[in-house]
């Protein structure tokens, strides 16, 4: 029942409410380190996205535990936490990536968020540590009627030796991971083009991106799909041809970070505008 | 007497309720990965199976946590559930094999499943840690009268050294392991007729198909033994003459996933049918 | 209280009655696979095992769980039960083994069993793991008052490197690894007469058989010690030099498990009771 | 609030008592050994330390349960006490740094502490096992109302191959790091001027020692950021010159430790009243 | 409380009863095998060692639970027992030493033992995994109030790459993380002569052997210490210079274990006498 409320805050009573999810994330300075905030610095102090969610009406911000913890006090109530609970940073490879937890569900629960967030390196050699792991946070989120979203990233030696992170075979087994798992939302990234190192059928398979967008939909079944924006795009053009791009292959929502906070204040307040007028909310 | 109660509602009031089983599985999308679903994309979405399950008159459907909790709300009761508690992708290979939990026996009794699966990679260079998950979970059985299926797989750079998973020697070995484990169902495949890379004496031993079958299901004991359908046969009649060999060799009965749910719906239908008939149920 | 009930019903209400141990194994079908069964088949069912130990008036029968629970039910109470609470195959080596815990003394307590048996790799790499493991075990022990069957078998590269399980080093060390951790009884295996590799003072030691012995029984304290019987030998006569040699020595008794039920029932029947007949009971 | 009163405590009520903290660290002599006392031998009783912190006013001394549990006595109330939980000896090397704990929260509550210290390696190949244990530490801290004090610390080959821990990418990722992973006080190091083997930008980035003080505790956002003294200085004025560069960054303190107390015990104090001036206590 | 209860047993109501601690250790056949028992078979009997402690007025006795459960029902309540709570083998190498526990404090506590012993390998590659059990045990000391002895052994790979575990530089280090991790009494060994591998400043520094033994004691703090006697010296005069050399450096006392049990008994005794006298108690 608890993950019904929730859900329904984040679906009808936030972002679009519309039923589609308009994400904003924060968790590349732990990933990635603060390199990421070099071409906006002032997004390094996390008074700015939260800004940008609440005027930009997203339907959530997702960050860890330390964000929540101290800033979010002058937002609390204002705008859905999807509070991500695993990372790492990127300073060694990703060979045998794993993501430790750094928060639980029950902080969750304590800051008052409406669902978890959790990197699964799907494919990874140590893919046994990870998937042990999301089976304690799946099963405290039954206990406490939180959504779950899966930040489903292939990742690691094996998945690089089969094409890597980026093709469709690597998206598409993602999404059926999530499903079978037991997300109940996912965070995936447009498949590319190449498959040349893809094991079949997938190496004979060549579709056009609309295609490989909704095969991978399809994948995540009841799961409901979030693209990722990946790296900055400063062209607004071509940002809004993607969330118009997967919206249209059936993915619930977009989850757009850098191409948004690495903007200034102003022009990430109106691209977001933008973005919500093709998400009809 | 929870379990007595279960294994009655498996073999005598669905399915061929003659004390037969026939099982269709579903775990082949965490496995391979959407893969397996190309020859009948239908198949994809998880409603296909439990209509198959249920108008096919199956014993159980056998599927993950994310798949039973998304898809069984519209069957629930009507068909007994065999939750599969652990599994993994095949992205990475399987020369140190091992298969982690991603639910446990609580969620089995939550859903109300009749029964849990558990797949144990005999023989992998890293048994010990499967062993002793195994452990965990058949004492959650015990306490909680949960039938347990054992996915028996001889699996690893150990057993490919000895000739391979597919060999009699493997198979002989994974039946008695299970027996000795404490599973109360074991799903075990046909044994292959090459055997030169096995040890002694199973080097030098050269049986004939049903002989094979009736060795294994000897060395399971009172274990009740279920074959595997393997990889889709497009041949009707092939896929019925092994599952009369099967129940000739002493099998209890048969658990046959892509050779029916790859099928048109009709045609997985009406094989199955001809199946039951076999079954005499 | 609890250890001295048990024991006191090991040595003195079973068996030959009078202090001494005549115990009937059977792991080797998960230790070895089915391999071992090949010389008399009828041993596959393990209703012979119990049987003989049965009719042959054994001191107790020890196997594992998956065993205990599906063939014991027509034998409770007529025969105690040592469960043997770890193992492993042997598809992979021994380089660095490990026997991981498949059952725990609470499945002791619940069955009703006598004693537990712990198999510890004496000196393998992963000792640590074997040794904390049996921590547990023997607290739980303690716990429930259970007697504690050590199987103290040395293995791994380290100890191959000083001249193998088999040495008198070897078998010396497990017996007193047996009295340092806590067991209640050991079970040991003849050490063998080369020496050559072993570190010295063992290196120079020239002893005969019985000598051997005795040193190996001196070593284990007040642990009772068991020596095993190894793999088959046809010849009875040969077997019961064996037990006359052991018990001359000062063991408490003998496990013989493939000298036995690898010969047809009525002669392991007829040498079980010339067994007894040495063993004064 | 258990947490506000303990910080008001080390902020307001001891040290400078206007919110800046000056911290006396004694982890050396597990961290490197006896070695760093060979200058100064008399600071090898722990009672010499105390007496400085006590004397020289210092808002806390920070040291393990060890030395906590034996010298404090005589100090306890008098000087606020940050329970070092974590630590290692550098006899191994650091190619795979971890830092076990050697104590837990509750320790530090029994003993009446008023804040913890946990290091973290940040980029060690195991950061993901140091990631879990902090996890845990953070969550204790949470329930006992306990500040946390990181010693954020790249370490390892990963870091190494990047430039070195001492780097400004280095310390500018740890700063965020503490941050994200929520930290309340972070102890940092003054980033060195070589960054040819860093990752861009930093490798491009030129900037004078001010400027790299301003971002990395920019990058720490609203966790307090304490600079370290490193190793000893000969020279006061050299000291007195960091302390001021590091003030004017906008740093919250300093953790000042051999360059406190291997300086006899007159000159220690007296450094430590010029520290004073300068933080304006 | 109970600490001190227990400690004050230890040092004024047994042994020398003034404070200094002469304790009989008995692991070696553990950590050894049988080896070390050949010049003397009739301590192979734990009775001996037992004997040899009353009758010698030891302190206390040191040995783990399973001898302590066999052979101390004679001589409880008079003689103090120090549980040792882990160890191993000696049989693979010890390039990352790591010691199990086999017993715990909870143990200790029912046997009524006055102290508990932990061997902590100083320095191992897994010393991450020494320090952790460490503090689990040094927890429990403190809700049961039992002290604590360390044998503080510096061991593996590391350390005798820089210069093993006898030198001046590895005692030395050991003595600090002793006092830093909270042990009560620690277990060292004399310093040898030899520091050419050693790092700086022990490289340089050449001291006698009572210098070197002070300067041991001084790191090891407010910790009681004992040295050890290491390997048989056949020669008493040399013996009893050892005790008198150790006792000027400022040790508590001593823990000598086959240098008193590897005579026989009546010489064991009289050395023991002696060895009181020294002690003065």
């Amino acid at each position: 029942m608890g993950k019904r409320v929730r859900l329904w805050r984040l679906l009808y009573s936030s972002g679009p409410r519309n039923g589609k999810l308009l994400v904003l994330p924060l968790d590349q300075g732990l990933e990635h380190g603060p390199t990421d905030f070099f071409p906006n610095p002032s997004a390094l102090n996390t008074d700015y996205q939260f800004r940008l969610a609440l005027e930009g009406n997203y339907s959530a911000i997702a960050l860890g535990i330390g964000l929540a913890e101290k800033y979010m006090e002058d937002y609390a109530g204002a705008i859905p936490l999807i509070l991500k609970l695993n990372g790492k940073t990127n300073i060694a490879d990703d060979h045998e990536a794993v993501s430790p937890l750094f928060a639980n569900v029950e902080d969750a629960v304590r800051l008052g968020a409406d669902a978890v967030g959790y990197t699964l390196y799907v494919g990874s050699p140590k893919q046994h540590h990870e998937i042990l792991q999301f089976q304690r946070v799946r099963q405290d989120c039954a206990r406490f009627g939180m959504p779950l979203v899966m930040w489903a990233y292939p990742r690691g030696r094996a998945i690089d030796a089969k094409g890597g992170k980026g093709t469709l075979y690597a998206q598409d087994y993602a999404a059926r991971v999530a499903e079978e798992l037991g997300a109940d939302i996912v965070k995936l990234h447009e498949p590319e083009d190449t498959n040349d190192a893809c094991p079949e059928p997938y190496r004979s398979l060549h579709e056009p991106a609309p295609e490989r967008l909704k095969r991978v939909v399809r994948s995540a079944g009841k799961v409901m799909v979030l693209f990722s924006g990946g790296e900055k795009n400063d062209d607004d053009e071509a940002v809004l041809r993607k969330v118009k791009l997967y919206l249209e292959s059936g993915a619930r929502g977009v989850m757009f970070g850098r191409n948004m906070w690495l903007r200034p204040f102003d022009q990430a307040l109106a691209l977001t505008r933008r973005v919500h007028e093709l998400m009809g909310g």
